[in-house]
């Protein structure tokens, strides 16, 4: 299984993606890792660590996007970039899957740009593991696309029952709605359509869920427009720092709160972990043709890893095909209908 | 001012709601209460308390509406509940604003349906204040309205900041549209078509701001769909809990950590205390002709009596008049370009 893995993705680039390479590799040794970006770089970080890069190709690219960069406009101007380089390798089959840490409106662009969608698709989406009190959770859309519709609603659905299925093991997992109250039990809105439309599907839907359902564990994929998706999961992210910042700070305060700190320091940071979104590799964007994963910005090689593994599984469960054969199902009860 | 509290709202009604109502006349001797509810069990609670109830008033009400009731359906069935007999004093100017911490939804239909739209105003929108990291931000909507227009977000923007002046007393409040990446800066979408009539009202726009700057406090008001904004609200509250909830546990786990958490708990219970919605009174319902405000279901008597203190404030600054006065404005603008 071949990986191309963004070097210069994130914000301790090239380094957690030179390590958690490495680190992939050890764990897996069926992998092997293609490194994009720059090749100096990137070699440098071998150097550093006193390892050797014969078992990883290099693939220089002499372009970078930066964090905030507009998708559009670094799409025009850096096809030379570490993001560009491995996801032409990708659409000419030259590696099995891509894994970037990097700016992710760039990552989806660009990979929508260059893969084209997966037959049947009408709009890709992409898929976050939330954790949840009795396990995880995938929520998509998270930002892949605005505008949605009803029918894009459905096909989440579809697609993320089959990749939460492959991916985490759970037969049949139990699809939610994310919705708001009574909106969506009546009324003509996006929540009804959809609703109406998951029901009949056949998957596992057990309806409409509300955002203080989600961590709970009441659906095992939440359905959500990339808009509602994204700013969960953002908010979520920034309270989930602030607490920590706020306990951080506050057993600097005096000596009873540094001695307190220290003693539950072990629980805290056992707490925290089972919240921290990092730890759960990367974001997948379900719905082109190719495996894509994002990791966040901030990963570190430990999440740089269990993204290129959950990008092995993806490709090794051949989650695109099941999704375009599960969609040519769909589409011809529909047509039928 | 007389104010109508709907005493058998919330998870620990009537009691809490007749002990924040005390609280709430003993902080301002100029508020006069009226108690809407079952008339035995309101007079139960002044005796638990050992007190006289001659200084409230107590309109008796049959019926209560159920945390998880259909709103549509409850305002068919209930229109002797204490929620409708408290609206339709309000509507009737027998007093000058209303509090509830009943179900939500409800306390929203029933509003729009009982007291109307303030004129001009096309969507009404539940604006909460949300603490961050240098004092509070009013976010709006979160959840009145579904399938919300971009005229609606220019409307949401200009109600907000007319509250955020009157309730915090900050002149020319900062107002931010919630956006994810880039959908904003381009395209046909809702955000965008917002941002541009947003961007020529006047107000003091700071542009678009994303899920993670809201608790950053990048606005002081923060323009949101009701879905979105719902979602946002309701998942916030779940990490808060789990987490509260995860260290509760923690703590019980061994002598150290038990140790630890005794220590640390002043400045746990402190940095919690921000986080918690409830210790921000209740959210207002902005477009309707009259005032509402709506208290979280757990509130406490201080919650309740914040509400109280808030929707006197909202009543003695004329909020309505001065939105109804400015959408005036605004609308003659937008006929004669």
């Amino acid at each position: 299984m071949r990986i191309a893995v963004d070097a210069m993705g994130g914000d301790e680039a090239p380094f957690v993606n030179v390590s958690g390479s490495i680190q992939a590799v050890k764990e897996d040794s069926d992998i092997d890792i293609v490194l994009t970006g720059n090749e100096d770089s990137i070699k440098d970080c071998f150097k550093q660590m006193d390892l050797k890069h014969d078992n990883f190709e290099i693939v220089n690219a002499s372009q970078t996007v930066e964090a905030h960069e507009k998708p559009t406009d670094a799409f025009r101007k850096k096809k030379d970039s570490s993001i560009s380089v491995g996801l032409r390798m990708l659409k000419e089959k030259k590696v099995d899957a891509f894994v970037s840490a990097g700016n992710t409106g760039a990552v989806v662009a660009f990979s929508i740009f260059t893969l084209g969608r997966l037959k049947g698709v009408l709009r890709p989406a992409l898929a976050s593991f939330f954790p949840t009190l009795s396990g995880c959770c995938l929520v998509l859309d998270v930002g892949a696309t605005s505008d949605t519709k009803a029918i894009n609603l459905l096909q989440y659905a579809i697609m993320g029952s089959i990749y939460y299925q492959k991916i985490v093991g759970k037969e049949n997992p139990r699809i939610g709605l994310l919705s708001i109250g009574e909106e969506s039990t009546k009324g003509k809105g996006l929540t009804y359509q959809a609703f109406q439309m998951i029901e009949k599907s056949g998957l596992n839907f057990t309806g409409n869920i509300e955002g203080n359902d989600i961590l709970k564990g009441k659906a095992d994929v939440v359905v959500a427009d990339g808009f509602a998706g994204n700013a969960i999961l953002k908010f979520g992210e920034s309270i989930v720092n602030i607490i920590l910042d706020g306990f951080r700070n506050a057993v600097k305060g005096n000596l009873r709160y540094k001695l307190g700190g220290m003693l539950l320091k072990p629980a805290i940071k056992k707490l925290f972990k089972r919240m921290n979104y990092e730890e759960y590799g990367g974001a997948a964007l379900l719905g082109v043709d190719g495996i894509t994963l994002i990791s966040h910005g901030r990963s570190n090689a430990r999440a740089i890893k269990s993204a290129i593994l959950a990008a092995q599984k993806d490709a090794r469960e051949k989650v695109n095909e099941i999704i375009s054969q599960k969609l040519k199902g769909i589409n011809m009860e529909g047509n039928s209908g």
